[in-house]
């Protein structure tokens, strides 16, 4: 079961340009700001009200996102929602068919994530979130 | 100032192919539809904890959304944040030499609406929503 919007993930050139930027005109603060070398991204979440939104740049120049970023430029990446049992969620849209990236939940910044295949959901990414 | 994340919108081709096929995934249910004459479009709201998530479709082939769609395909198309001031919050971004698409607070399907110019936001198109 799908609970929340935990965040929206958004690929920026800068994550300290971005929260300069951003911080002086909406007053976004960082929680906090990490290296995720597993994930090759520097990532930072600001909470706004309930909802985060994740600002990350590639830190690994052959990874996923530095290509996100190289074909799409600056933009949302994906929408993370959160469920209590990643693996049964994932393992229930698996059983209808639905495509995905993940099978089972795996260690990410904002707790044990798992990505849906956005061919499957046109063309969203979607990552669950369970938080740990 | 910003108060929270309103909702997230998304264009589809097809807002009952979506409800649709995200019911069955995600279990998400349409809070109303609408179809908005003066935007060009059809809207469904879905609640996802206290965030909306907002899927339009383009009723107007000649309008923004339709070549949205034909230009991106489907996807995310803008980020709404929640204040309780628009015009206020629309003149401040304003006075920090950031481009706006609209200068006032307009009527739209989830409140006074406004948009930031996504040339000021790193290519994100912004909407600012006071509820009414």
């Amino acid at each position: 079961m799908i609970k929340r919007v935990n965040h929206v993930g958004i690929v920026v050139k800068s994550v300290d340009d971005t929260l300069k930027f951003f911080g002086e005109a909406f007053g976004f603060k960082a929680q906090h700001i990490e290296t995720v070398p597993d994930q090759g991204v520097r990532t930072a979440f600001v909470m706004v009200g309930d909802t985060a939104i994740e600002f990350f740049e590639p830190t690994d120049p052959n990874g996923g996102v530095a290509r996100f970023l190289a074909t799409r430029g600056e933009g949302v990446h994906h929408i993370s929602l959160e469920t209590s049992d990643i693996d049964a969620e994932l393992a229930r849209l698996e059983s209808q068919g639905i495509a995905l990236i993940d099978r089972k939940g795996k260690p990410g910044t904002a707790g044990k994530v798992g990505f849906v295949h956005p061919k499957a959901t046109k063309g969203i990414l979607f990552e669950l979130v369970q938080k740990v």
